[in-house]
């Protein structure tokens, strides 16, 4: 796996390409000195827990036949301020289904992304962040 | 640090939207069906890493006096595909800068960011990665 990096402007604005030509942008905090104008690096990896969950999630439920007519969460994660580097220590993920859905499969789903196939949450949890999940469905 | 992710097709593409209403979109590899529309989850891990270095390194390299006239920076991760999860293993990370640069203070910067600032890439590397930087300098 391969992407190339590069910068866009006289500050902190970063272009990334993947090997298949998708761009993606990121930027660096306001407090020293970035644009706001794209997602920050520390931001990239909750995005990343939350894309591969997601993704697992689905996936799973597709081959039970359950119809997933729509997912949105919202991931929070909380870091160890006093130190540099700071990295995520809790991580709490909130899914959020619409579909005439199994609950036991929902929630069993959830489990197998988070213990057993996303390598991204896993990385973070590796690193040291206690991942909890919590989650609701609309019918 | 919170973020909002939601599926906007029938299939893995997902938009994310920050606190500050920046938007990046995610999707799942075409080997499970993704649409190859934009980055994966992995590829966001390795993004966010080489991000983060390169804030660090310009953020370092101006508080010296030092002018860079551009930075681009390839990245590459392996991982380990006999198991699941399938974290990374090694990433090697290759700077391009252009500029009238200290060669001393480019070596000097690298080695900070990666050793001591970049939440990003230190995540990876409790993780379980290896981290392995070059560069190059363009006057």
């Amino acid at each position: 796996m391969k992407l190339e990096l590069k910068r866009i402007d006289d500050a902190f604005h970063l272009e990334a390409t993947n090997e298949d030509g998708a761009v993606a942008y990121s930027d660096a905090a306001p407090k020293v000195g970035g644009s706001n104008k794209a997602f920050r690096p520390m931001q990239l990896l909750l995005m990343s827990a939350a894309s591969c969950s997601s993704i697992d999630i689905l996936l799973i439920l597709k081959k039970q036949k359950q119809e997933v007519r729509d997912l949105q969460l919202t991931i929070e994660g909380d870091r160890d301020s006093e130190k540099v580097p700071s990295l995520f220590t809790d991580i709490r993920i909130h899914y959020k289904f619409w579909g005439h859905l199994s609950e036991e499969k929902v929630k069993r789903a959830i489990e197998l992304s988070i213990t057993k196939y996303c390598s991204a949450s896993k990385t973070l949890e590796e690193a040291g962040a206690k991942i909890t999940t919590t989650y609701e469905i609309n019918h």
